[in-house]
């Protein structure tokens, strides 16, 4: 089948890469449709020492074979990422996201979606609802991780949330606070992707305001010059989430945390449900952040537009 | 009056400064004692740019005078260090500690307790219970703070707590998780101290233990090579509480937070009422922590030892 690989850093696109075989408790999807994310960038600069393997982790697909699990034969599906052994102990602890035996589609261990076909486990699929078009459903992981965003704000933190970062999660944690009642500030540094955010009724700025403090902060730029900026803005014992896994600076001043007692909380992935219902109630309507879309015969072009910064979500078809 | 200031971080004891004069609203305290504390020293390292003025912010004292609220004077107490504006923003929003026009107790443009005399708004000041004597009233400051750490302890998180730190903060903060029916492991590089809390039932080590996770951590090193060690117990969406303002590492690589889905969260003053409470009823002793007293008048030679490292509490008598 056609398959986009790593291999020592290196994107290939292969025409005979072999189709998986489902075993007992997976299921064989065809992809429909796959979004090219910032993991999948950074996995391709060298992050995580080097995923070899079939890429890509966001995807919509139709289930072709399960065996034992018939019934999901022929159903539209999305799918979560980490594969758990749930036998460890986080596992017993209810950490399944974070199984200490774990394999992540398309980032650890596990072939990914840009290809033809994919195996994954069956516990893994969400069925995706009538209302909910391929176009939307591709948006499922990074609309759930946005979610994840807005469920490990403390609570009671407050109202005032600004959020630093105007790519494409950054645009999807607007949204999802937008949905929620919150009035987000977008801040970003490109003009036509805050137009976007704008377009949608999110209020945007080229940097934080000053002399104005915000409640919770979402960093989706893992930038020291934003956490800076960031610092600046948020009021003591306010909240930051950090979004970003890749390219956290490391070299960081702790002391003002503790004395502005602020809370600073990693947040990963997130509750698919939640982003499958926001979409098919017409709540959130991810589709305006597709920049492009490519036959999976031309991933390599995909990507190169994919890294430039003026690119919102790129969309793979096998 | 007898003084001990710091002026361009050099330490001198006075012997003529000028005894302080209350003003409405304040009171005129006649120190007992007063604790050295690891702000002081750094402070007289240039912590915050350098302080001036009389030092020390933990005492117990007698109400000397209180011109309009009579009813303070005679009566023996503590006293919390932070002044308010009371119409500031922060303030207004209930966060008091943090306003923004504030002055600090020995630390921020407001004279300290190591002198013979004080002057401080009535509204920091707590009545102490007759059954808290001087000798344990004078924790009341850093006990409070370390009932911060237990306070800022996100609900649900857990109840396998390390702490980082055998300094006179971690062992009180040792004594409050303890008191509150936790089991915490306090770790530190020094076998009197981590002896002294293994009197009081704490359990203690030299160093984390290999293969083990925690839920709860607290830094009281503010060193990079602890928060590493913590990094390596502290489990998924684990909480990691910082109390240390000083000397935090100015290099982080920030990218495990989000992987791990950890909450950081910065701690600083705390509830004088649980202190004394806890003290009062016999539940927290922290006297065993008191390595030795000294005079006023031999202020610059309890320093000297509150800077050695096998130091915990000095306390200093005008």
């Amino acid at each position: 089948m056609l398959a986009l690989t790593l291999t020592d850093g290196q994107l290939a696109l292969n025409t005979n890469y072999p189709q998986p075989t489902p075993g007992p408790g997976e299921a064989l999807l065809k992809i429909r449709q796959a979004g090219i994310c910032g993991t999948d960038l950074a996995l391709t600069a060298g992050y995580k020492g080097g995923f070899s393997g079939v890429l890509g982790h966001e995807y919509v697909a139709d289930v072709v074979a399960a065996p034992g699990n018939e019934h999901w034969v022929g159903q539209r599906v999305v799918g979560e990422i980490n594969t758990v052994c749930g036998t460890c102990d986080h596992c017993r602890r209810g950490l399944r996201t974070h199984c200490q035996n774990r394999r992540v589609l398309g980032i650890l261990n596990w072939d990914g979606a840009f290809a033809e076909y994919l195996v994954t486990p069956v516990y893994l699929l969400h069925a995706v609802p009538d209302a909910v078009s391929d176009d939307m459903a591709v948006f499922t992981e990074p609309l759930a991780a946005a979610y994840a965003a807005l469920r490990d704000v403390p609570a009671g933190v407050g109202e005032r949330v600004i959020i630093f970062g105007d790519g494409r999660l950054g645009q999807l944690i607007a949204l999802v606070f937008q949905s929620e009642g919150y009035q987000p500030l977008l801040i970003g540094h490109h003009p036509d992707k805050l137009a976007l955010a704008a377009q949608a009724g999110v209020q945007t700025a080229l940097q934080a305001p000053v002399g104005q403090e915000f409640d919770i902060a979402v960093d989706v730029t893992g930038s020291a010059s934003a956490l800076q900026e960031i610092f600046s803005v948020l009021r003591p014992r306010g909240a930051l989430i950090l979004k970003t896994t890749s390219a956290y600076p490391t070299t960081l001043d702790m002391s003002p945390i503790v004395v502005n007692e602020w809370q600073l909380i990693g947040s990963r992935c997130g509750p698919f449900e939640r982003a499958l219902e926001a979409m098919a109630s017409g709540r959130i309507d991810p589709r305006p952040l597709i920049s492009a879309r490519y036959p999976l015969a031309q991933a390599l072009q995909a990507f190169e537009q994919a890294r430039q910064r003026t690119s919102l979500k790129i969309i793979l078809e096998p």
